[in-house]
């Protein structure tokens, strides 16, 4: 189940790719399971540097909902998220985070101010981070190496 | 000049208040001194928890100069940037950034993670903090005692 959401994020993040968008994708989930948003990242598209798949979900799940917090629903990513969405995770008090690849040269979870673990971070998810390397790991990998 | 545009951020700060947000405010100001965008804090009225006044004004400005990179443009905040927009003022690739008071609770320019200072931060700004502890910090401390 966990791995479903994370395969449609997954989906999402490669059709980011397809439009010439660094592939990541988010799903919003609901504490019935229900699918709130799901995005890939559109910061080209958009011309919007905070246009990150995580943010646009959160954006469309709250506005959809009403509400600046998303208490009870999860989000699940491909990429550990960087700073600007870890912060955007816990403004949004999400209550879990699932994740598919680590990011040591960009995340903001495991890596650089590992915002969560900070006295400034008011509001921190349950964190399952790595679920799924490989997949989603490779996309990146092989996005940046057709790129070059 | 300076304290000019801080002062309009604090305008639009003020007028956050009034509106019952969080009473921060923003100016985004062009290599020729032009202001950009301006804007408070409008979590509350989009329903937007990422609506913080400097990702707003980061957002405005990216669409109408058409770039994810602001790479000439300034920054006016009435507080420290928290580490979501912290990260947002990285990514598009902000010169300068002026904030009138610390924010020891929620900050991520001087505390909590210091995006800056991170290996995971790829651009920094020139930071000039605590400009205008006094007008901006003291308008915070009045909204929260309103609302207690």
């Amino acid at each position: 189940m966990k791995q479903d959401y994370l395969n449609i994020a997954l989906l999402e993040a490669k059709k980011s790719a397809q439009a010439g968008e660094i592939p990541v994708g988010a799903v919003l989930v609901s504490a019935t399971g229900e699918i709130i948003a799901k995005s890939g990242n559109q910061c080209e598209a958009t011309h919007d540097p905070t246009a990150h798949a995580e943010v646009l979900v959160i954006r469309e799940a709250a506005k959809k909902l009403g509400s600046v917090r998303l208490n009870e629903c999860d989000l699940y990513v491909t990429l550990e998220p960087c700073a600007m969405c870890a912060a955007a995770i816990s403004f949004a008090r999400i209550k879990r985070l699932y994740f598919g690849a680590y990011d040591p040269k960009g995340g903001g979870v495991d890596h650089g101010g590992q915002f969560f673990n900070q006295p400034t971070c008011h509001h921190a998810p349950e964190v399952y981070g790595g679920m799924d390397e490989k997949n989603c790991g490779d996309l990146l990998k092989e996005f940046f190496i057709q790129r070059r």
